[in-house]
């Protein structure tokens, strides 16, 4: 797989069978959803010889890949219509909205698929954490003055011998001088502020004016800014530089795959009925414009409708399989984005996030545009319970919420963020969510690993039907995961097709 | 001063003063040298209603903010020339190559002129650092297991007691479970390695593979990584994310002024001569192309020719001045660029550096162009002794030095590397090195802040020159320093004409 060659070098488990170009040939494959998962999978079937048909219920392909431009409706469940009124240019991924160096699978078929990219800056040493009570640092202060502190502390405690028990005078002879390259300490393992935290007075030419750094925030200060463990965010995996965008939104690479596929996607097919046959799968699905049904039926499906969408079409999976689905609860997640002056480049920040807490939890500078005199600026993103709470809140509500932390982060500019508008994906219709919490209601739920035996079992084929989707991924929020799941997908649809080579040796290709 | 206002809030001195347009009506100014220095300079003096003369030895503007291109000649004294054969597109920037996001008077100039901005990744954590045997760690795990080691150490001496004169038991309750999140320690404080440093095994679809952290590299054997201190480059105040490159080569700054001129750089000029006279400046200059003399007289000058070129040319400065010249004594420098396939990329290296000290000090990969099929490779960026030795070497040992190292970081890929060039600054004719070293030979350097009597010297006037150029500012290596001498230029030549329009109140206009 060209994709994979060009990138890897991560030990990813090759969940692509290499097929023969003609192995699907005379076979047929319908596709339920256009997100990626779904654009993934009828991508690869199609290069291995099957008939590819793509339903999507939306008027877009893309699915939680979505990019919201000036003119473009939001449509959530219980609420009014948001109209998006953006500058020209501008944009909100409203989903997805940066791809980390080491997903080699989304960034080979941008390669594949002609979709260009451009740096996503995730970390901005000139952005803030602020604690809940507005008082706020540099991302340069908060990182370099507490790494200073702790440097301190730990070279008076390896000198007080503290901890000759676990240090070797060889290791310590080691350890104290970076510790003072780590720190920036003086002589005397002191830590007194650090040019790395930005300038008191700035250098100049001549003798007008020198060098020197400013005064050092206490340890007992940095500790009380709850959101002081926000400066490790930039080292969490998925969120290490170098990380990317798509030029111009992330729904340039749902387009980039519309564009590869031959048949083209069937848009606003709502689908209604699966039946999962001995020899064929059939569904039904309306065309929601004029309300007219229609139905399909394939050799197999892949299926990447939300589980809490499936779980109200009528299908006729095994009992276990169809209580798996009706179980699967969905998370929240919440994005808030105004059209924006960019005032915050004129305070030195370009993209990179400020960390805030709340309901709102961070505002993210637009990495598109930069030096341009206006851009999308991200005032909330959050999930878990914190966004279920704020989804309650009426929508002028929470885009008057995200605009305060705004004001109160860059006094004075709250009032320039303009046209505001909220996704809420668990009322967004086809979504219902952004990604699903598999271990909702369990004692013991495990972070970053998924084992359960529901998400074991959707994993499986049920009949002729195999589910996909980022949801059947270790990664739910990440478009890797998609593909990933794409992939085996792809790979056990291959499988039953031998399966079924083996078991009906008579049938009549389709 | 616009530039300045759409990116300060720094405490810049404003040295540049605010003029009437017609200031300068009627008095002229020959600027000596068209680099950033002095196009800045002859470009305010422009806006201020002055007759600006521009004169620079060159055939093109820009001095060290040179961007070589397929094609181009690299002249060295006492070299054969290298003729530069990259691939299309490719470029490579000699001099300097970043921009910081608090330069803000460069990139208001960026913006005054139509200089297109992209993002240049000063630090990727895909990048290595690699010792001097070779042994190399990525930089993810360089900076998070060391982390990880320090939470743990400080914490074992936090529990014990070790820091409690240092901290109060609130302090303590505050920064331990801080220092937990820190290093990823476990519920014992332990350091176990973590995810932040990669994987071990990957994260998949379905239950294919999980995500495991790789094993904590030993304390020990990160301290023994002589290049370990290069984890904290990043926070280096002039490194830090998020930084700049003008889109399409470092010159393109200088090509913005040089379209802003309204009289052109008058190219090709060795200045032979300076006379510093009573009322009026005089400089004879040989046309390099064919060997006619010249001559032109001002009113004023500002001269940005290094010293060491200065100090050969026949001047009539005061003998003070003219010994200060020829005391100057500049640093060394030098860099290897290679044109070559993208292997880095391959291996998820997008942009940053890699350290490996010895003499060639660095890798640094290409921000321009990324996922394109070949860029260009800086494979040394060396200053001071080691560069002063490397310059020595016969160019082509230069280059397979430089070679040798990648081939050590990146093995198999040493032979990619084609077409391999070298500039030592210190032999580049009319710089004649990078930057000043203005303590060489004095005891007691300090390192960071300028303050020699030869460096206020030549900060002052000297009759009716001016002298100007990043190397009489606090930042001699960054462009940002030669803008703002040459505003302290544009300051002092106001004073200047005031004080001659009081002293010659009779003076009959150039």
């Amino acid at each position: 797989m060209q994709a994979l060659g060009l990138f890897g070098n991560i030990a990813a488990a090759q969940s692509l069978p290499s097929l023969p170009r003609n192995f699907g040939s005379g076979k047929s494959v319908v596709v339920l959803g256009a997100g990626i998962a779904g654009l993934t999978a009828a991508y690869e079937l199609q290069q291995a010889g099957y008939t590819v048909h793509v339903l999507e219920a939306r008027n877009r392909v893309g699915g939680r890949s979505w990019t919201v431009r000036d003119g473009d409706r939001i449509v959530m469940n219980g609420e009014a219509d948001q109209v998006a009124r953006f500058s020209e240019g501008a944009y909100f991924n409203a989903g997805p909205a940066r791809i980390p160096s080491f997903h080699e699978r989304l960034l080979g078929y941008c390669g594949k698929l002609g979709v260009p990219l451009e740096v996503e800056i995730n970390s901005s040493r000139g952005a803030y954490i602020m604690g809940g009570d507005g008082r706020k640092q540099r991302m340069r202060v908060a990182i370099n003055d507490t790494r200073g502190h702790i440097a301190e502390l730990l070279t008076k405690a390896v000198n007080q011998g503290a901890l000759d028990q676990s240090l070797t005078p060889e290791d310590k002879a080691a350890l104290l001088p970076f510790l003072k390259t780590y720190g920036d300490l003086d002589d005397k393992g002191g830590f007194k502020g650090t040019l790395r935290s930005g300038f008191k007075t700035y250098p100049d030419a001549g003798v007008r004016s020198f060098a020197a750094p400013p005064e050092a925030v206490p340890l007992r200060d940095l500790l009380a800014n709850e959101q002081l463990p926000a400066t490790l965010f930039e080292d969490n995996v998925y969120m290490q530089a170098t990380m990317f965008q798509p030029v111009g939104g992330m729904d340039r690479i749902a387009a980039g795959f519309q564009r590869a596929l031959k048949r083209p996607v069937i848009l606003n097919a709502d689908v209604q009925r699966v039946r999962n046959g001995d020899r064929k799968v059939e569904v039904a699905f309306k065309d929601t414009r004029t309300g007219a049904m229609r139905s399909l039926s394939a050799d197999y499906m892949v299926c990447t409708i939300p589980f809490p969408v499936l779980a109200k079409v009528d299908c006729d999976f095994a009992p276990p399989v169809a209580q798996a689905i009706k179980n699967v609860v969905y998370d929240h997640s919440n994005k808030v984005a105004f059209d924006a002056p960019r005032f915050w480049e004129k305070d030195q920040i370009f993209g990179g996030i400020s960390f805030v807490g709340g309901d709102t939890s961070l505002v993210w500078y637009p990495s598109a545009g930069l030096f341009s005199p206006r851009g999308m600026l991200l005032a909330c993103y959050s999930s878990g319970e914190r966004a279920a709470r704020f989804a309650q809140l009426p929508i002028a509500e929470q885009v008057e919420r995200a605009r305060a932390v705004v004001e109160k982060l860059h006094p004075g500019h709250g009032g320039e963020c303009a046209n505001g508008v909220a996704v809420n994906w668990n009322k967004i219709p086809y979504s219902l969510g952004p990604w699903p919490n598999w271990y909702a209601g369990m004692a013991g739920r495990q972070e970053g690993t998924i084992d359960t035996d529901p998400y074991r079992l959707l994993n499986q084929p049920a009949g002729r039907v195999i589910f996909a989707g980022a949801a059947l991924s270790q990664t739910p929020g990440w478009q890797e995961g998609a593909i990933q799941s794409a992939h085996g997908a792809v790979a056990d649809l291959a499988n039953l097709q031998r399966a079924d080579a083996v078991t009906q040796p008579t049938r009549i290709a389709a």
